[in-house]
């Protein structure tokens, strides 16, 4: 054996790498984006023949853009200036707020991923980078050093539906070394996400396992399933292939009939708590409206709902038994004092009146439910805010 | 409740998502890659003001470029031709042939991701949109209507490191329903990897659904480890936060020393064969290097051994027991006839001769091994060539 060949090994496999980063980047050493100490944020970007290049997110104050479907906020976006050896640079000029943000470069007008980030998050067909600033609620974002639970990627077969189906399950650190059993919180998305959605962009596994290190939730399984019935799995993990994600959905009743199927198998497979006291159901937008109806077809099964920017109603076109009797499924469900029925939404959320008028029904039906109300649209950063709020409510 | 909210609800959740796309992209309804029925492949890419747009990737023929390591393949390109509404187009003259391909495109000088597929492989440091021309061996890389192992990240203690540490563990379809024992192949990543690589870049779990369900392969467990035991995880999965990933490795002897905690971890909380015929190591690059030393190292732990494109020789400036009196522990492995030793290496790769050397080594002693030498070099390719072609060899 030749040592010299090992050096010259070593020697390749260290610098290959980074070699051929420069070779496409031409940006070697560029370190982007720069997190301050004192929370300011540098944002770099090597393009020597550009002319002019921004950066856009939403850590940025926002524009408001007109739309058909009304006035909307978009992110804003701050120019870079040119400095040597053609990197680009622009510091936010205040420090950030604890958040987790998302953003692009505009390099002339084409938008660009930021080539010294490896750090994406797909909300359904787009992608965009991500940096976290920690601190505040926002350390319950990031990756601790405590205990973390295993994110595994399951599949189930659902009768009802005829389909095997991927569902993406957490379970809380120690689950391996204990024979205990454990309460469930089954945690839906919305319209064009699917079962990678709350453990990406919800931040879920950090969420949970952050609050239970600190004491302040109790450990507990946290099944994520794919809300759209059509579908098998999240875009390229089925045998559609690597197709373009689309804002799909089922909000038809095949979500909710199908459901039981999800418990049955969860409560097979898991060393769970199998009683109504033991699980609880969450979702956002199309994921509230499947908690809302779920919850309600089955009023013996979930002690706790969480209904996070719901899509509240159903519309008279949709014809499936679970939209009918509404009113006296309420009534039963209610009548059988769930725990905790908790309702959240951002003030300039599109759904906001449904939510208000949904409200009023509880109240004028003295069903009991809690609210919580925050600034802000249909968004992540509520949906991580309302989870990071509603797990430590839950199982005690 | 009202209706007509419902449907103005239905009406922007359907909407919205594409209306954002449109205004950021700037171009709805345009599909890249597009695979057409005959395996040519059009490329689309909506720039309106751009002067020249390539794409490059594997797909084309390769381009030599000369480097201080010597002279490298690179990526080839070809130029899309700008069509109507600012989309620019290209079609591959001839069909691809199956396979795992990785692209970019370059826009008047600037490389840029595909807007419009969501599909990206890191390696290292660096991101790259994939598509994949199934058929061949290429299929057993696609998702396919087959039952489908489990992926889970997991969190283990290694005594030995003082740390937790995350690995990714398949586990085959019907492990949950069984009380079956299985045997499990442990896969080592090269430098700079981690315990992402083989799941993403290597499609193991696609790879082993896919030979499983053909009766190829004896259903078994996959560890995927990481390999730089200064390191807890993944980027971005540990306490270091969103870092930029490194070109890094452990080649001292402590990724040899500690994986004894790896084996203990698994034949404690899942159900293995915890023996020598139950058990295979097998790794590439750097990975091949820690499966010769590991399996030398412990002679009675595994029955089969694979050295996927293996950076063979330790140097002398490395201080380690693990590679001390290495011809003496070559010699008790072999005397205790384990059932495969594979070496594997491509024709061009750089590690050719080191992997030459060694089976000079092994001939002369009359070390029995299979060797399998495929075109190409130090490639993913060609690591998913070897993994599909060694699995099926295992546990039989």
């Amino acid at each position: 054996m030749k040592n010299n060949l090992f050096t010259l090994v070593l020697a390749f496999l260290i610098a290959a790498p980074s070699f051929a980063q420069q070779a496409i980047w031409g940006g070697q050493g560029v370190v982007s984006p720069e997190i301050h100490d004192d929370n300011t944020v540098t944002f770099r970007f090597h393009a020597p023949k550009a002319v002019k290049v921004e950066v856009t997110g939403d850590f940025l104050p926002t524009a408001k853009i007109e739309t058909p479907y009304g006035q909307f906020d978009a992110p804003g976006s701050a120019q870079l200036k040119k400095g040597k050896n053609g990197v680009w640079e622009y510091t936010t000029p205040e420090p950030l707020a604890p958040e987790l943000y998302s953003y692009s470069f505009v390099v002339d007008g084409l938008k660009v991923f930021d080539p010294n980030n490896v750090y994406l998050n797909r909300d359904v067909s787009s992608l965009t980078n991500i940096f976290i600033i920690g601190g505040d609620r926002a350390s319950l974002y990031e990756v601790n050093d405590v205990p973390h639970g295993t994110v595994a990627r399951v599949w189930y077969n659902s009768p009802t539906l005829n389909k095997n189906r991927r569902m993406t399950v957490y379970t809380p650190a120690g689950y391996e070394n204990s024979g205990k059993r454990y309460p469930v919180l089954y945690l839906l998305h919305g319209m064009g996400g699917d079962e990678e959605a709350w453990i990406a962009l919800g931040r879920t596994a950090q969420i949970l396992d952050n609050l239970i290190a600190r004491g302040e939730a109790e450990p507990m399984i946290v099944v994520m399933t794919n809300g759209n019935t059509m579908k098998e799995a999240a875009p390229g993990e089925s045998s559609e292939g690597l197709i373009k994600p689309a804002s799909l959905g089922s909000m038809d009743g095949s979500m909710e009939t199908s459901f039981p199927d999800v418990i049955k198998f969860i409560d097979n497979n898991y060393r769970t708590i199998k009683k109504k006291s033991g699980r609880a159901i969450a979702g956002l937008s199309m994921g509230g409206f499947h908690s809302l109806h779920i919850s309600k077809q089955y009023p013996d099964m979930f002690d706790y709902v969480g209904l996070f920017s719901a899509a509240i109603v159903p519309g008279k076109d949709v014809k499936s038994p679970i939209y009918e009797n509404s009113d006296a499924k309420l009534k039963t469900q209610f009548a059988k004092n769930p725990k905790l029925y908790w309702i959240a939404i951002g003030k300039t959320d599109f759904l906001y009146k449904g939510n208000e008028d949904f409200r009023k029904k509880l109240d004028e039906n003295g069903y009991k439910y809690t609210y919580y109300e925050t600034d802000g649209g249909h968004i992540w950063k509520n949906w991580r805010i309302y989870l990071s709020e509603f797990v430590p409510m839950l199982f005690k």
